[in-house]
């Protein structure tokens, strides 16, 4: 059995993975080799390396792991026929994400950019007029583990979680749940907007002006999903005309966001660079995932973790 | 039964305890009215406006609310004197500081000021080295009402929390806990030091520039409880060799900091005016503690919340 990796683990990691799984032989290299995929039984990859054509040669290949959440890159048709197995490493970024999207509603709501201005000019301004979390209400686009996992944190501070999904299934650490078609019945109640969705045909737009008119003027909407969720012209509009107090936006149509943008000096945007799942931590995740995974492969079961439904893309 | 207020609530406020306590007679003026205190049988006073001197002619006087949790500027020894039970509002300042606190934790650990810096530039930089607090130890010096508040929620991001008091005596939403006498054994363990003590004869002067040498490099450390827990020269020393690696202060030696005080220039250092407690609910909740006390006071019970032991002085 081969398993080949289109990115360099740490010595110390691809040691491990050496000892644990004696009976594979592992292949460490970057850029993809293309020789070596022909006779490589398993692929992990970023996700973002593999094309269509690759797959013609790739006879033995029968799993690809993707060490990202992410999967827009990936040849899914291709993959189907081919009846590969695909996997990713979802849940991997539910704890930085989490973090990140905690600390941006916590730096608005205590005024920590006004607080480091006053400080920037040796002003001592005790007046920085916070709001609190605590009692406010917060609507989650998307309730996978992202989503689950900062409703949780949210409800420890007291925030109201409202969960929106495709279906408006129940999900955990959501105190009421709705589907797409009622998002307008709960905007007008929510202090914090949260768009954890991925890109999938039926989230493309999802969002439009009309939705930011339904929002309170002191909300906060946050995009740390994917840029298209929303036209960023419609976007640009809503927060020209100020329907809404923040944006706070990890993702954009097109990144990086062009120099001219005016998103950069708005005062009512946060530009996150696409770095809200960034953490030292990513490719131990990432691995454990994968190693969990290879353990039930070894053993011929199919109850793999983050199988990914190639018709569904998620 | 005469109470009276050296405040003024809202107006609404004001009549809802007007309404909700018939059988008293409500004076709210500003300042504190000396001729209106001789007959006043509550006095309820944000605490920083009664002298030892009032308190000579004011014969009625059996109860004293203080309407914040600082206590430094009553005369408690004159309190004691006269038999005046003297409340306070503890307790109130637990979620807007617990929000604050956390606000300056997630906002480092996430690099939020190099990412508003790069905004202002126009420079899309994802590569800003955020660190997780999943995982990470916090240690909690003091563990009241807003310790225990901190702790809970830190508990909740997957902190371990070790709380230091007086006694060592187990506290709420603590892993372990330690006395004073133990904080150097468990210095070298956190991530995160938190001070929330107030100002006692047992707390002033607890930290020194020894502790700071016994820290990690990395560790962060936040004084939201007094300034004089540790000499002002010691603590710059300790910042300025750079023995951690930030420190948040809302509190100071001396308060506002001066304009040419070097905590407004050092990289290492955050300087918050004296203003993690601030809220919007402020008043509210201080006037829910009261009425519930009052209710208390006239039916003739004893048991009032947030009675100050007046020799202890908290």
């Amino acid at each position: 059995m081969k398993i080949l990796f289109s990115f360099y683990p740490k010595r110390d990691q691809q040691t491990r993975l050496i000892e644990n799984f004696p009976q594979a032989e592992f292949i460490f290299q970057k850029p993809l080799d293309e020789e070596a995929l022909k006779t490589a039984d398993i692929l992990v990859t970023y996700g973002e390396d593999l094309h269509a054509s690759h797959l013609e040669k790739a006879d033995q290949l029968k799993w690809i792991m993707v060490a990202s959440a992410g999967l827009e890159k990936m040849p899914l048709d291709e993959i189907a026929a081919r009846n590969i197995i695909l996997t990713n490493a979802r849940g991997i970024h539910k704890i930085p994400m989490a973090e990140s999207i905690l600390a941006h509603i916590l730096s608005i709501k205590k005024s920590l950019p006004l607080m480091a201005k006053n400080q920037r000019n040796g002003e001592w301004s005790p007046k920085l007029n916070p709001t609190e979390l605590f009692g406010s209400t917060a609507l989650i686009l998307g309730t996978g583990a992202i989503g689950s996992e900062v409703g949780r944190i949210l409800q420890a501070f007291g925030v109201h979680t409202i969960g929106c999904n495709r279906s408006g299934k129940m999900a955990s650490s959501m105190d009421t749940i709705v589907s797409f078609g009622q998002l307008k019945e709960v905007l007008p109640d929510a202090d914090i907007v949260i768009s954890i969705l991925p890109s999938t045909e039926e989230t493309k737009h999802l969002l439009t002006y009309e939705h930011f008119q339904c929002m309170k003027p002191s909300a906060i909407f946050m995009n740390f999903g994917r840029g298209d969720v929303i036209k960023e012209e419609e976007l640009l509009r809503a927060l020209t005309e100020e329907r809404i107090a923040y944006a706070v936006l990890d993702v954009f149509e097109k990144e990086p966001l062009h120099k001219e943008h005016p998103f950069w000096k708005m005062h009512n945007v946060i530009v996150s660079p696409h770095a809200s799942s960034h953490s030292s931590q990513y490719v131990v995740r990432a691995l454990e995932i994968f190693s969990e995974n290879l353990t039930e492969w070894l053993n011929e079961s199919n109850q793999l973790e983050n199988i990914i439904d190639l018709k569904r893309g998620y």
